[in-house]
């Protein structure tokens, strides 16, 4: 890895001013930059980086930290004003912003496309935090045109950072994106904004399955219309890859008897089984299948904590936990996730500690 | 409440069986039956009711603990036996057994539908407990010609066994669990077995998003098959619900510029968020957002139980908590939901104990 060089970030939103404070902390030299005053301002008082001057010149990398609308506008800027040695970008959709710098600045060697996989339920510099890419992904996307050295400078800077890269084209990265992000993105928002004209005694009813599934339609209406525009052939063809066969099992529904409907939802249920096991268990292993145990926790502040130290107690490792409160009740339910070989050995153990505990293994194949 | 009667159970899978332990916790006197003579065995023997003998005669209440498609052969067989004042079911699908009973047995008073809406990812006797229903939702449905003393025996039942209960006519209750546990189990199967054709690197990079959105795709083909065979009407309504604003919007994508699809996600995302809202905070009060703290966790037994002992002594409640684990690495990210009130108190408490944690916050409206 080479020795952390100078480094100008433009854009000093959330993402923007999460890297200059981790290249900070790396030992990069670092400007920032924002059309913003007030937001810059706020990025370099949290650390962010100095304020860009005008007469700076000579860095090793720019970065630009901006919608992918807006991206390509900033790299002809950049190269322009002949600053940077290799700039990069940061944004969620790498084709689009890639083809635009190419219409602009064809053949450019020192343009190399960047995406950390980070948390995006937040913005703004007071919420940027040195390690918001540390253990994350952060894809790598090279255009044809790009100098080695180009993308050897990215990469540092997202190691330096505590990412783990991934080296892909710009067309993969969308449309594993459309697949992985966007679409279920858009899926759980058609599914929560399904509820609408239900009350609140009725949604009560939901469980924790519902609250899992459509979880991520909290998310913000004017970051995904953004991020999906610039995506838009790649989520339209994920899309269409997840409600082809909802629709086709609607007009089933709709059609046929009891019989081919369970043949049809049978299918359907299996085919996500499978698809869920591809999903890596932690640590990139093959998928594990937990076992589950129930537990009754009084809503009080150290109940949770009380009983993952007794979980700890019976030396478990507990693997995932979700929180489910119940309707008009002063308790929850609290499943945690085991190995099925330690399933048995947690909920002895908690009873023994006077927990109520609820042991189950999910269903075989 | 009345006293506790005399109880049968024809069924001893996970439900009937559960239902035996909790009634004869609350001093009910159990019987139970089940066509398989080793499934009985079993549920005899974790204590779930006294085996049914052949002249059993004169119960209070005889339970139907069998899928959706068995449930009206079992209430006629009951009423042929002329063994019970009561006659209920537990299936998840309340409409078509109610028809189908009305076929076999017209304007039958002693007859009432009823569904405790408790775990599904489990089967079987063995993993019965009588703490099932604790705190989880029991829907009853009378029919038009249910005897009032029929609703209260099973409305006994129910908070015998812990549950909370609420009383809906059978096609109300068909709708709702449609659109709030069928549609959504459909919708994470699909999400998830779109899936298939990428490889495990590829999908190493989603983050808990996916991985929220597609939880309930663990779930069991044959049991879901039965329900939604059972509930055609209702789920492919539901299912048109969701489906029909992603389909546009997938046409929209294929046809319309950028400005045209960002306010169309614009638009779904944001009755999204509505919907999301409508999902009752805990207790059933109005839902309310976290703010949520994003911790780095070693992965090691313990370390969770610490976070959570560490996050108590600084004297906030954690009211939700979901682990990430990132591919490839030997850590996890922890996110802790607390109210906005106590997110800076609870990171500082952090920090001071030694973890990385970053404050985030939902975007404003």
């Amino acid at each position: 890895m080479g020795e952390p060089g100078r480094l100008l970030v433009v854009g000093s939103g959330l993402i923007g001013s999460s890297v200059g404070l981790a290249a900070t902390a790396a030992g990069y030299d670092v400007w920032i930059d924002d059309r913003d005053p007030e937001r810059l301002a706020v990025a370099v008082s949290v650390g962010a980086g100095r304020a860009r001057d005008a007469d700076l010149a000579g860095v090793d990398l720019a970065l630009a930290a901006v919608p992918p609308a807006a991206v390509a506008g900033v790299v002809d800027d950049l190269c322009a004003a002949g600053i940077a040695t290799t700039i990069t970008h940061v944004a969620s959709v790498q084709l689009e912003p890639q083809v635009e710098v190419d219409a602009l600045r064809p053949r450019l060697t020192t343009f190399v496309g960047s995406h950390p996989i980070a948390g995006r339920e937040r913005s703004g510099a007071h919420h940027a935090t040195a390690d918001l890419f540390e253990q994350r992904p952060w894809v790598i996307c090279p255009t044809v045109h790009s100098a080695p050295g180009s993308v050897t400078a990215v990469t540092d800077l997202a190691v330096s950072c505590g990412a783990a890269v991934t080296v892909m084209p710009a067309a993969e990265h969308d449309l594993l994106l459309a697949q992985l992000s966007h679409t279920p993105q858009l899926v759980a928002s058609a599914l929560a904004g399904s509820l609408l004209g239900l009350d609140r005694d009725q949604v009560a009813l939901a469980g924790s399955g519902l609250r899992d599934t459509s979880r991520l339609a909290d998310g913000d209406a004017e970051l995904w219309a953004e991020i999906i525009a610039a995506n838009r052939a790649a989520v339209a063809s994920a899309l269409r890859g997840v409600t082809g066969p909802l629709v086709a099992l609607a007009e089933l529904l709709e059609t046929e008897g009891p019989e081919a409907t369970a043949s049809a939802v049978g299918a359907l249920v299996a085919s996500g089984r499978q698809g869920r096991d591809l999903l890596a268990g932690k640590h990139g292993q093959a998928a594990v299948r937990w076992a589950k145990i129930a537990v009754i926790v009084p809503d009080q502040p150290g109940e949770l904590a009380r009983l993952l130290v007794d979980a700890a107690g019976a030396e478990v490792n507990v693997e995932d936990i979700r929180v489910d409160h119940s309707p008009g009740q002063p308790l929850g339910i609290v499943e945690l996730d085991v190995s099925p070989a330690e399933a048995n050995r947690l909920r002895r153990g908690l009873e023994e500690r006077g927990w109520t505990a609820t042991a189950s293994t999910p269903l075989p194949d």
